[in-house]
């Protein structure tokens, strides 16, 4: 039997308009209001196309942040370690406290403390291609001379992105996570090779 | 009107049934199953008095964290900043992984994402009182010329603490956070007066 087209384009739609009505409706109303039912009266689908293809309400959520993102995690390389963590530091705290990702993200890991499944998504799908992303331009200024060749690159890319994550997590506020970025250079004093 | 000490006796009784149930039934169920039905069945009261003196159920945990934790915050001074923050640290990991504390400190915290005033309430009784203490401890490595002088306390508690509360939330493993104590040596390099 040959896949009949038409019906793979009946289920594309649908579920992008789950995504899209998933995505728009934490970001108006906060993950915990959030409903299944809200979302397939929104996506103007039956619930039961939604539980077809999603476990849970995180799960869809995290799938509308997956397609929100794409696959681009490429880190910026412009020859300077410093700039390019503060850039993308600085990106990352902005992602995480305005617009459409910043609830969804908060509802997301906030559900996922109690759902080691989607936990597990989440570090497959997003957290794991950042890192291994950053690693791969810490490992180019390891090579540069730029950092310590003593200490493994993940350790380096914790001690860089848990302060972000550290006070938006612990409720610190808006300034605070967005100031992380000029926390770089403080860590940064530590991972310079010795002399 | 004198108050009736028979009542306020009774009341303990029953505040303490309740705190007493609410961490047993987090710990054994984990936080996400947990409810007021079986708190107020375990602890041998009716739902009533669970709501007339809490919220909801994040609420009753996270007073039954205060009782555990009690009021001792106090840093360890042996005059060596790095043992200490080591031993604290290491202290706090274990906290987090193990026994009672572990689920009520992951269920209160990811409830604590989408309930503003839970947050509020976790960092007015257990995490500013730590942090107070641990940054009276960094002033006195400043006075002792251990630690720089140019930083602000509170931003190196942050370098301190952020990669243990980073690895626990976003699912590390336990491994991962045990080893959070390792990283206070390379961010004090980071933190040492310059020469």
């Amino acid at each position: 039997m040959t896949p009949d087209p038409n019906s793979d384009r009946r289920s594309e739609r649908a579920r992008r308009a789950i995504l899209d009505a998933a995505f728009d409706l934490v970001s108006r109303k906060g993950f915990a209001k959030l409903t299944i039912e809200a979302i397939a009266a929104q996506a103007g689908v039956g619930k039961p196309t939604i539980y077809r293809w999603w476990r849970s309400k995180g799960a869809v959520v995290l799938e509308a942040m997956n397609e929100e993102l794409g696959d681009d995690f490429a880190y910026p390389d412009t020859g300077d370690i410093a700039a390019d963590l503060t850039t993308q530091i600085t990106a990352v705290s902005r992602r995480l406290i305005t617009g459409r990702m910043s609830e969804a993200f908060r509802g997301v890991l906030g559900e996922a403390q109690n759902d080691p499944e989607l936990m597990k998504a989440f570090r497959r799908t997003i957290l794991e291609p950042s890192i291994a992303q950053c690693r791969a331009r810490l490992e180019s200024a390891v090579a540069a001379g730029q950092l310590r060749s003593d200490l493994p690159t993940d350790v380096m890319v914790d001690l860089f992105y848990a302060p972000i994550h550290y006070r938006h997590f612990l409720g610190f506020g808006d300034d605070a996570v967005r100031g992380s970025a000029d926390l770089v250079q403080d860590v940064l004093l530590g991972l310079r090779p010795r002399p």
